[in-house]
């Protein structure tokens, strides 16, 4: 099951309110989806997931085929109960990890062979067929196709024969997937490419897909060209379908991706971060270990209302990652998660209000006044 | 505030009931104290602590001494409000963890001089008043005296004049502690001759202190050997007084000393094991990453309760295990540490009910036939 509903257009924005409804529950957009990459978003239990109010999450298909496989997650009846999350879950199509892998793989048009850097190099070949049957193994709400995610800078030549096999991907996705329930989406490439990224746009959309995804972004470009990009893209996707900008980003890019019309984002930079001890807050970023923490009594962010600030120092948490121990993860994750929560919360209710453009204005010069 | 209260002698046993009252609430014994060394039960909240049930924990003064640092403690109101804990809290004296450093130190009738492993070798000097200086700053609900931990084996001699010294730090202690409320309790040394365990027991009693520990066990020494030593040691020590065994140990080690009338454990055991993929059951141990239970559904120990066992298969368990994840310690930890406290309840209530001798019988028994 899976249904969008636009809920509210908003003003002085192309960013809106949808709802998504899908057999574990709704996600109301826009959105963040914290990443869980190996069936477990970094150092959390779901019960903290559902404490932050994590409606979505996201679990990599490419990292669950080689361990523990997705024939043993389909047998514990799927990823949520393997994993004990009972809200919705998306899948990626195991696409960006395959091709980062760059001394192991060949590309044909038939798939991508690569060897694992897992089981002593054992080869593996991903057919766009195989990915589809992987995510329908591994149950997750929201499935993936196929793509190629090319590197930064890239000719327009590469960038062009690259979409087009994403294109030919794309539909050899569509003409595998079963009826089992699940949405798929298809994923925009093109480089940095405006023409690329209309003609990716409007090639998966005659496709037919359940939702689009700008694919291919962040991933060494600058700020104004990604922005360029999704402007490019998002005109030509309908607006009765989820959009949804893969690998994205900081606090800043959110806002600037809701603005022009995003409802879905991923990143690992809040759970990666929080590990290094670097904490995202209302005055812009805060690294824990600077001796100015030391004796701070002051929990990260006074703002915040997650567990770790209602409960610990900055003190104590610069202790717990000085001394190396495991609790300085979880504590730090949960609070930067709580925070782009949080963020995405305050969005969604600015767009309800009719003052997103105001909203977006304090929240950007605020952090560029306090960033340190 | 510190006080004791025997509230049950068991019947066909030397085990007991007893009540210890803090100014940080209650302790019912026999206890198991979880570890928390650096501030921190490893890998746990104090709001996971509190889920599962653990009434007191102890942390070493050495390890906070050296990091962060009594003094940064003391100025955030001791240990309980630094780490956000607020019930009652052990510190040992450091005596153990500095002659733990074979290499590093330097043994004085004044002290232990040592070079600290941590800030590029500094080195410091631990004496009995500053080990209760540090003590006080951290605010435990109960201190240790300084004591020094022999290794096994050790030659009469060795073991006579470490003891001696033992208890001329004991007094030195004694009289160095303020009127700060916290209860001081002295170690029985002596090795593994019962002559010398004998005579610490009765010189430590003529000092006077709140509760009597017994030191320098389970360094190596057969099960029996540790048993006689608890056996020589438990008759001489007051009964209206707590009887605390330092260091100790597996859930038999638990068993056999209360029945010989110990109040009070603590070990590394449940914590470290659980972070090696080890885990304690009603059946014995289960080492989680065997391949047996690649696709095994079951909790890990079916007759559990805890939120690990409530909510994850041993199949996911193990999959976290292999897959690096640091959720998969928590989960281990919240496991053993609900085991260790469930054991302990459960043998306070077989005392409460006079069915000790039974209760211990059959625990033996089933653990005998199934360990593997």
């Amino acid at each position: 099951m899976f249904t969008f509903s636009l809920t509210k257009t908003g003003t002085g924005t192309a960013g809106r309110l949808c709802r998504i409804a899908t057999s574990h529950g709704p996600v109301s957009t826009p959105v963040f989806m914290p990443v869980g990459t190996q069936a477990t978003v970094k150092t959390l239990s779901p019960a903290d997931l559902e404490d932050i109010g994590a409606e979505i999450i996201l679990a990599n298909t490419y990292h669950l085929f080689l361990r523990p496989g997705h024939g043993l997650i389909r047998e514990f009846g799927g990823l949520h109960r393997f994993m004990g999350w009972d809200r919705p879950v998306l899948t990626d199509s195991g696409g960006f990890q395959v091709f980062s892998l760059a001394e192991l793989r060949k590309v044909t048009d038939e798939g991508v062979t690569f060897q694992s850097p897992l089981d002593g190099g054992a080869k593996h070949v991903i057919t766009p067929e195989l990915a589809v049957e992987i995510q329908e193994a591994l149950g997750a709400d929201i499935i993936m196709a196929f793509d190629e995610c090319i590197p930064y800078p890239a000719t327009k030549d590469y960038a062009r024969e690259s979409m087009d096999r994403t294109h030919r991907w794309a539909a050899r996705c569509r003409q595998a997937k079963k009826d089992t329930g699940q949405a798929l989406f298809g994923i925009v490439q093109g480089g940095m490419y405006t023409d690329l990224r209309e003609r990716s746009a409007g090639t998966l959309v005659d496709i037919g897909f359940d939702g689009y995804a700008i694919g291919g972004l962040s991933v060494g470009e600058t700020k104004p060209l990604m922005y360029e990009m999704i402007e490019a893209t998002v005109p030509h996707l309908p607006a009765d379908r989820p959009r949804y900008l893969m690998g994205v980003g900081t606090p800043e890019d959110l806002m600037e991706g809701v603005d022009r019309g995003i409802d879905m984002f991923d990143c690992v930079m809040p759970t990666r971060n929080a590990r290094n001890g670097t904490f995202f807050t209302s005055f812009g970023k805060l690294v824990i270990r600077n001796s100015r923490y030391e004796r701070d009594r002051d929990p990260i962010d006074p703002a915040c209302r997650c567990y770790t600030c209602r409960t610990f120092s900055r003190a104590y948490l610069r202790h717990l990652f000085n001394a190396g121990e495991v609790l300085a993860l979880r504590l730090g994750t949960i609070h930067n998660l709580s925070f782009y929560v949080g963020l995405m919360r305050d969005i969604r209710l600015s767009i309800a209000e009719d003052r997103f453009p105001e909203f977006k204005r304090a929240f950007l010069a605020k952090r560029e006044a306090t960033e340190t």
